[in-house]
């Protein structure tokens, strides 16, 4: 009898354990020298929460139960909702604007498939508080910082960019009723998902009158903001729309990541809750959905029932990044590293030694090995290397005088020396603390 | 409308997360010098993998769901059903012995209290494949100096010892049969979580014959090894179980931590799958129930369908703990820390110049912030104060000419630089693998 994980979720051995730490501390590293600091909540949230203002398709793949008390709940899809009930919970004392990250595990009942698991890691970097594109820019920076800091350039990756206020004005000057673009939303998303006869035939079934539709496809076609005028003749309302984009450009440009941005209005995002920018970032190769995205929500803390104060985020989830990085050969853990194995050339004379100077070490903050079964010499630094172990102790013939041999793994260089001198140069990480400003 | 969380969950708002990213860092950086490696499971597994040998106790507060296909699935109450089902899936490519260590979260549907919550974080430390005491020693070390790193002495804590061989043979010798023990063990585990009036209550009316009660109690209660033979005679069943026990001690002895442990039968464990020593960590002035345990499990790896493999481990959760420290105020998160602070003395004229100084800085790898809105000089160093920066670049008349001000956070010394060699002096940290070799 061997027991399966559950269908869409994964088991980390440490190999993939390395990979999963190495993706979150590139995240959280690039987030603080961003500004922003770490929240998280709960995993699991009261299931009316997300029935707010995430729209249908987030409702329909919650996993949900109840507690013992009858209360639905449900384990959180995205961490959005949760961000925007914690900012309002504390919104008079915390100063703005907040940046905060968060790096929380989330569960969607999706048919599992490359790149889109049932449960997977999603980094988020918010902005609250700030009303001009320039946090937009911000939290794109953020997110491309990293992405460019893992090696992957305006060749590989690509930001897709456009504004749920160009296309509702766009929209409207086409025809479409204000009061439909709720619904309209989810179905436009597709078009950059699904092949383009689907997309089609998705949208006629929202929007009855065919040359609406046409126009609508025809719009989220252009490639440059200057096509816009080929389309509609753009009112107060677009112009406004046109010009955040722009300046949405001008700060990119100033910050060094224009190139790896370009407008395009066929980017909505499902989520119902985006106002004004969003976006998604893609592989250029084109084969996978998209790495991640995000927008401006400026009205969602008001539905949560705060004040209205305007906000911007972006999230990236860890399966198709890691299957992307992986295809590039960009997944780089460093591995472990151990400051000492102790070996020992007869066990049964020298373990309860070998077990007492491990003890010691990692007591003084360094980490120690020692083997736990009898081995040839050459095999315990085999096993030394494999752990890359920087240096290797020898209990030998030489320690009935208190001697050890100490061997440096890199150069094979040996020394011989006491006990006790050993401890007296080694000096000591003794405590936490220590050890954490000795790592900096 | 104000959304609270789900009871018996925490929100981690920035200072909250703080602490728990130090406890959890600390868990990480001991058990890695412990020669631990790092693994996790999925947050829920199939219901029917928590029945098999974790006890009822358990089962009986799983937060429990189906997916869609009407499989049981349950939030993981504890790690080590994963851990087994995981170390069996690839038993025969693993070396052994297996150290793994993980942080899991957790979620037990309690009636949540002081110290006790339904979700939480457990520090876990396991070593497969070694059937001598010396594994045993190893893992409470290792909860051990990560204890005494962060400050507690013999003084505050002590890890209370016990072996559910001597119970079980000891039993069997006061006249209880083999098949009742796995009954009793959850009654016996409550010996030092109840009053003594409840607690005989309780093993009342699992143990009928009143003098064999009374046996059991005198038993639990004894203060030293050597005592046991007061109580009964001891068999040699019960003399290897002593035996193991004092191998333990010894090598707690060797490795510098036995001032911290205590030999005592009272401790028993809840779950139903320790087969020799168990014990238990306790804050000596007693208020609050165990910090952690752990045991030895030489079966479960088999009853979960792998082969009869001997291990051990231990379980340390966030909440006992982080009520413990914060009582003795040893909880210490390092603030969070920033390389600069950008200030413009005019915001409309050089906020330009000040984003694009943040960003160039965030790519060569330094924290970096900039302000979001216009305030004067002083404000925006004590902003940067706040923040913990350790320089602060000034943007003033000085940049008209391409000058920055530098200024020092610490030594209050200001310096004048033109932006060209500022950065020509700084170097690059530029890629995320340059920032993390930076930092060791």
């Amino acid at each position: 009898m061997k027991i399966p994980p559950v269908k869409g979720t994964r088991d980390f051995y440490p190999q993939e354990m390395a990979v999963r730490n190495w993706i979150i501390d590139g995240w959280k590293r690039v987030s603080l020298r961003n500004g922003f600091e770490e929240y998280d909540g709960p995993i699991f949230e009261y299931l009316d929460m997300y029935r707010i203002k995430s729209g249908d398709e987030i409702v329909e793949q919650l996993f949900s139960f109840k507690d013992r008390g009858d209360r639905n709940l449900a384990l959180r899809p995205e961490i959005t909702p949760t961000l925007a009930r914690m900012a309002n919970q504390k919104i008079n004392t915390l100063p703005l604007p907040i940046k905060w990250f968060s790096v929380p595990r989330l569960f969607r009942a999706e048919r599992p498939q490359k790149g889109r698991l049932r449960e997977f890691f999603q980094w988020n970097i918010d902005i609250i508080g700030i009303e001009g594109p320039l946090a937009d820019a911000e939290v794109i920076f953020c997110a491309l910082d990293y992405l460019r800091g893992i090696g992957l350039t305006p060749d590989d990756i690509e930001v897709r960019m456009s504004s749920r206020k160009l296309l509702a004005s766009v929209l409207e000057k086409i025809g479409v009723a204000e009061k439909r673009l709720e619904v309209l939303y989810p179905v436009l998303d597709k078009k950059e998902k699904v092949p383009a006869g689907e997309f089609k035939q998705m949208l006629s079934q929202k929007v009855a009158d065919g040359k609406i539709a046409e126009k609508i496809v025809e719009f989220m076609g252009i490639k440059a903001v200057s096509d816009i005028k080929n389309i509609i003749e753009p009112d107060d309302k677009v112009n406004a729309a046109i010009d955040r984009i722009v300046v949405l450009f001008d700060w990119l440009k100033r910050m060094g990541v224009v190139e790896y941005c370009q407008f395009d209005p066929g980017i909505v995002r499902g989520l119902a809750y985006y106002t004004d920018s969003v976006y998604e970032i893609y592989d250029k190769r084109g084969e996978l959905r998209a790495i991640g995205g995000g927008g401006r929500y400026d009205d969602l803390l008001k539905q949560f029932g705060g004040p209205a104060i305007p906000a911007t985020g972006f999230g990236m989830g860890d399966c198709v990044l890691g299957v992307m990085l992986e295809e590039r050969g960009l997944l780089k853990p460093a591995p472990a590293e151990l400051d000492y194995f102790i070996a020992c050339v007869e066990l049964e004379q020298t373990q309860q030694d070998a077990v007492k100077i491990a003890a010691e070490l990692r007591t003084r903050g360094y980490s120690a090995e020692f083997g736990y079964k009898s081995a040839s010499l050459s095999r315990q630094l085999k096993q030394a290397s494999a752990k890359n172990a920087k240096k290797c102790i020898i209990l030998g013939d030489e320690f009935k005088n208190n001697e050890l041999v100490v061997k440096d793994m890199v150069t094979s260089k040996q020394k011989r020396i006491k006990l006790d001198a050993f401890f007296a140069e080694l000096g000591t990480l003794s405590t936490a603390e220590n050890a954490e400003s000795a790592e900096k």
